[in-house]
């Protein structure tokens, strides 16, 4: 089975859910349902790594300690960008190597996401121009001062426009879970929430 | 302001969402309400760490490597402990060191907690003897095992009988709301949950 292949971008001060909601979605899907289908990566669609600007311990928001599997020189090639969001998005506004990373992995892949505030880098990368998009209800100000061609929308789990955004730290379940249903399908999707006992909130806009 | 010290356990094939969702909770929750108040700690009344067994970098389910903040050796005391599940709770379930940690931990603390098939590492400590608990669906049958005094609760969200045990995976974020709740009130419970963009399940047995 040729695998879809995930990389979760990280950097210091990343909100701690924001990139684990979608890594738990993504590295526990199997086409097989059930739970013992989990214990192996036989059915697994989706390879989940994290990649950072350096391969050096990446500390979250509330101290959490991750290594990256990947520094930008080294990552493989990306089919699915995740771009989670955090406190750490604001530093990186004007952070060249990293808008540039993004840049060049989002032309290269087959799907680009956000969560949260990492709709600010989409965003800031030029990315979201002209399209519909979301991100925390706390940061929907400065998403639109970042580009003013971004249509800004409040009050949904996520928005779907070529690019998919979502709202703030858990709605990077629900986003991670729309597009495992996009790309293998709703049982799967579906099944993937349950073992997760997850209960679905239907994205408004992409269901 | 006494910060509560929550003492978050790892091991290698722990479920990331089981203990990255409590995580998220507790080193989120703030007393001064919005986003502001979320830059510090200035308003945090948990204070979260990772222990392990042993100070080597864990190997979370799907590759996600974590760098626990102290072994048992060097690990503070601990007011709050979370024992998240994953398939590697079975490997664990005849570790004397790790069994013997959860019960020392678990004397000193104030509150117990498990999410998912951590609840079969506090039954085979002997924590759950006499209780009602829960834990995923997938491991109801053996948590029974277990420990045949144990009344094991199907179809619920988490149960509270002195010891805090939840269902499956995103069930801990629930969880982590409802000790909040109970520590630190309703107000602060839902807004964390808010900052999280979380819609609260209300969880059946304990609200």
């Amino acid at each position: 089975m040729q695998q879809v292949q995930v990389g979760i971008f990280l950097f210091d001060e990343v909100e701690v859910l924001d990139f684990a909601g979608p890594y738990e979605v993504f590295s526990r899907t199997r086409l097989t349902p059930g739970v013992e289908s989990r214990r192996s990566d036989e059915t697994a669609p989706f390879k989940v790594f994290t990649v950072a600007a350096e391969s050096r311990t990446i500390t979250a928001t509330g101290g959490l300690r991750v290594i990256p599997d990947y520094d930008f020189a080294a990552a493989p090639p990306i089919d699915l960008l995740v771009v989670p969001g955090g406190f750490g998005t604001r530093a990186l506004l004007h952070d060249a190597p990293v808008l540039d990373w993004i840049r060049r992995t989002a032309a290269g892949a087959v799907r680009v996401t956000s969560v949260c505030s990492g709709a600010l880098l989409l965003a800031q990368a030029g990315l979201l121009a002209g399209r519909r998009a979301t991100t925390h209800w706390g940061a929907l100000d400065l998403l639109a001062s970042l580009d003013p061609t971004i249509r800004v929308e409040a009050n949904v789990r996520l928005v779907d426009d070529g690019i998919t955004t979502s709202a703030g730290v858990s709605a990077g379940i629900d986003m991670a879970l729309a597009v495992v249903e996009v790309m293998q399908g709703r049982v799967v999707a579906d099944d993937t929430a349950r073992y997760m006992e997850y209960d679905r909130r239907l994205p408004p806009t992409a269901r």
